[in-house]
């Protein structure tokens, strides 16, 4: 990146207060910044570093007091500038790669424009590629499976037969979309497989991170909405919903025919039973056990779910159980104790 | 599919009350059904639907009531009869795919009739596919591993080198079959690795979920056996025996050594110590932590693992300790605060 | 193996007691071997069987009694010893299987002496691979990517591109080293990404486990130190720091910016949140929850995490929460209840 204030300004939609033929070239952190770099203030705890700043310029909020003579641009979210900024600089214009000789590609795959199918890379039969779209190696488009334009399949990931992923999504390496949901019947012994006949279905602008699964449908399909944004090695069983730009945290688990709303947060390792709903909004600290619905806006914690000041309250109470113990001998002491003495071991 | 009422009773060992000649083909829930659908109705909740039921014919109980005039077939379990006719409804005949020219297969490996190994998938030297084995794209068959009959592996399964897999079986996209267990011995200020030199048996009619593990045995095996179906993300490490017909729900964590039970149901995000003991038929809730062996027949909960029971009532308690704490202080108070009021923060 | 008794002592630098020339040529449990076999005895519990073994020759420790007539090697560490014997025992040499004609190697990158590539590996642009490196079918190399002398990497498993494998390293198959960190920026209703353009970089001896994602940095390392041993499933995000020596059990994950010291245990399904410290030394049991940083040295264990100790005590306590419920009622009986009592359901 060698790019001027004013350009810099008008990308971020700031309001530049310095020279606007200035360039800057980098991205540093507020205190190592030089005069070609970029730095960013976010958080207010940091202001205390402006006045000896010697950044060639530095994204501020609106309403940020900065020392005279230092180049600003203010904006209404620096770290939101900040990554627009990263991008531009780090990002670079794609470039078409085509069908590497060395991918397989079925005959009767339809490719759209600009595609890059790398070396190793498979295409199934009747599956559908948007324009620009890009294969790693190792990735599989099993048949009859579409990927919309602008999607990124990374190295060994899987897509079943018959799902379908959107426009714009990013699906980091490993993952498996599609995989038969976890559905048996009792049958004498053993049981009996119930035939998974649905399908995943990803809607546009989606990220799932690496090595997580969403399990295609029973009948009908598994849904994550658009804008989702999961980390890695979250599990989604068959039949959930997945509502618009929630995130879901590594190592959650979401068990079947579940309904997440929209905008929704689970922390790491949060466990979620089937068959129940979470409302938009609703955040849940890691490790959450969530075995029933929760309302729209709940902010809950603890296994299983409670609200969070609840769950920190009795957190902390759960670490002085042997002093409560105590105190409750002592009361029975002075009392006499009853017949439950007993039980005390 | 198409099929006669009579073929649909014969095929569920049914017994049929309406038309034996009518046409059905396609299966719907209870209340979307036309007159060429079957239904079924499994929970007795649903049995008011009947009455407006459209169904060309409904799956039912021996002893369900039902209304005049609707042909049912009467079975001894009606989701586990919609679950054959489903499969008999969407199974497609299986159809031998030969060796693409774009698979490896070491020309020391030995190949049952009519085997389907796609594109890109792998088998090493001296492994053997027995008759029928589907192996997707990047599936790789280890050195001197061995598939059973009829088994599929599906996209980016990685069977390391010696191990085995009976009939039947399903291995779920991405998943790692005989990885080394983890034994590591210190010396000085690191570790020298144990050398995991058995392998993993998989016995018939085995379903591993997407992206398990697997680990080989640090001599001798690691053991499923028949029947066991286990969901995504399940862990087991050396040396484990799981049990006939036994479920491992999603992201489930066996440590070394570990004998389950047949027959047992652990849970989504289950943690098991090593070098226990699961019993036949134990069954745990999602989440439980168990870190010693467990009877027979127990249902559990909770962290560490208790009696299922006195986890949803010590759960519940847990909500209420601040409560619990106001009354004791309370006490307290009315008996005069005795030395411990200190600790009382 | 075909090894005389001298020859096995020198190996596991021990002090033999028996015939030097006699010859050994398997390992086997102190209880089953024979006089063609080497036994081991670590753990005194078993010293009650030397008695009557009838092993070709039993490690021991330095100070173990051991009757007349048995031909003994003493080494400090028993175990140990066994462990580098077998070793000896089952390792084969390295032999170079060079670059199958069905990898695809791109032809920028840079290759040591004796390597293995075997058919449907990959090595991308300007990556550059160690001598002796090994790379298993699917096994993916990123563009611009390191794999240093004498390291593996397992099936299937991505290294993203411009990310660093030490020497003597083992990736075990599926794992995916270098997806992007979790980062997004709330914009409108939904989220804009925050580039990740740092690496991973994993020093020397270390064994990754199966299915185990290391994310790559936002900006500079996500670093995983000499000698780190991790189990399967473990999830490290982007700027970890783990620091020499550690062990990281199944199915740990720990979240971004973190920093982890040396030789620390953190046991399987333990969580630990982001941007804190874990001291060096600290042990944590099985599903631990880790939420602030933890000083050098301490043993650890629950939800949240406290004292090992104080751990074990809480758990058992919470399991008597009803009684103690009923002696705080049977105290307030005696008393009269006060105000309090509605609240008792």
């Amino acid at each position: 990146m060698k790019i001027t204030l004013a350009q810099l300004s008008a990308m971020v939609g700031g309001s530049l207060e310095g020279p606007p033929e200035k360039e800057v070239s980098g991205l540093k952190g507020i205190e190592e910044a030089g005069p070609q770099d970029v730095a960013f203030l976010a958080n207010p705890r940091y202001a205390k570093a402006l006045p000896s700043c010697r950044a060639g310029v530095v994204l501020v909020s609106r309403d940020q007091k900065t020392p005279e003579g230092l180049a600003v641009i203010r904006v209404d979210d620096p770290y939101l500038a900040y990554a627009k900024a990263l991008t531009a600089a780090t990002q670079k214009p794609y470039q078409p790669g085509g069908v590497h000789p060395r991918a397989h590609v079925d005959e009767s795959a339809g490719l759209g424009e600009g595609v890059t199918v790398h070396a190793l890379a498979y295409v199934g039969p009747r599956a559908r590629l948007g324009d620009r779209v890009v294969l790693h190696p190792g990735a599989h488009v099993g048949e009859g499976a579409e990927v919309g334009d602008d999607s990124v399949l990374h190295a060994n990931v899987t897509l079943y037969h018959g799902c379908k992923i959107g426009k714009r999504c990013i699906i980091h390496g490993g993952s498996v979309i599609g995989a038969d949901g976890y559905g048996f019947v009792p049958e004498g012994e053993g049981y009996f497989k119930i035939p998974q006949i649905g399908i995943v279905q990803i809607d546009d602008d989606v990220e799932i991170g690496a090595l997580c699964t969403v399990d295609r449908a029973a009948t009908g399909r598994t849904w994550i909405k658009s804008g989702v944004k999961t980390d890695n090695m979250v599990h989604v069983a068959h039949n959930c919903v997945i509502g618009e730009n929630t995130l879901l945290v590594a190592q959650v688990g979401i068990s079947g025919s579940t309904k997440v709303g929209r905008h929704v947060i689970l922390g790491g390792q949060v466990g979620v039973a089937g068959h129940i709903e979470i409302g938009d909004n609703v955040q849940a600290a890691g490790g959450t056990g969530i075995i029933k619905s929760v309302p729209a806006g709940d902010i809950i914690g603890g296994v299983p779910a409670m609200p969070h000041k609840l769950w920190l309250r009795t957190s902390g109470l759960v670490k002085r159980l042997p002093e409560l113990l105590e105190r409750l001998r002592s009361l029975e002491k002075r009392l006499g104790r009853d017949s439950l003495e007993v039980k005390d071991k």
